[in-house]
């Protein structure tokens, strides 16, 4: 396989940038992820690529709940505030307040908004897994334009 | 669940747009798509939405074989002409000159270039199917900007 045409075109999909939040309590994390895409409008499903060995990816399986908070254009630093892992320090997580959403994980106040539910399937195939989530909850902040990963000058990808 | 909430907030994904080819020969077809995602570098795996009544659904489970040829910027006309169900014509596709990848699947050398592979799995789970593709193949005709759902002035999720 032509390595560089991989890269090149793969590269070519575009990404937003997203906060996913699962765990809840003293255990609750979020994680920025980029590989997301909507697969079914009935039921709303999404699929998100999350890294096979990180804290978010346990705690997926474990709870079988997610939630994926929307970031805004603009919001580069809340992106970097979760490339790291993070735990929580009194109402915040990475630095920024957080709230529960109906299924208990973590989503963010700050973004433009969440959606949530249940994990339907976790395919591990690779470094990262397939997971498989069921859109049951939505709740709006302030509609607003994505951050892309273009919009931050980065790859992730290819 | 707030559905206007939920359609905002998925609305707010962005997409490329793609040629998603399936069948050879005579069987070859093309259908536009927009819900793709990397879902991981190793293995190198896709994961599309794909409509689950649609001809290319039927050509993909029925082979395990598929190729997905990036648009570039500007080719607007191009996606629409796979919105509808196409067969060969001479060497055209919907219009489009065509040729098969290595795994016999429809590319098109108009567009950026193109990844193809096996089916891995179809999770058929709601009015579209997650299509999992390993990408074992990658051609480069043409680097370029993509193609995207918000160029087009169009949406496809929520």
């Amino acid at each position: 396989m032509d390595q560089d045409a991989k890269k090149t075109l793969l590269r070519m999909i575009p990404y937003g940038l997203y906060i996913l939040g699962a765990g809840s309590g003293d255990t609750a994390t979020g994680a920025t992820v980029n590989w997301v895409t909507q697969t079914a409008f009935a039921p709303p499903l999404v699929v998100m690529g999350v890294k096979a060995d990180s804290g978010a990816h346990a705690l997926l399986k474990s709870t079988g709940q997610w939630a994926l908070s929307m970031l805004k254009s603009g919001q580069k630093d809340m992106a970097y505030a979760f490339f790291k892992s993070t735990v929580p320090e009194g109402d915040t997580l990475g630095g920024y307040p957080f709230a529960p959403a109906q299924n208990g994980c973590p989503t963010f106040p700050d973004s433009a908004g969440y959606v949530a539910g249940k994990v339907l399937q976790v395919l591990e195939l690779g470094d990262h897994s397939i997971v498989v989530g069921e859109v049951t909850e939505a709740t709006l902040h302030d509609a607003a334009e994505p951050l892309t990963l273009k919009e931050i000058g980065a790859n992730y990808g290819g």
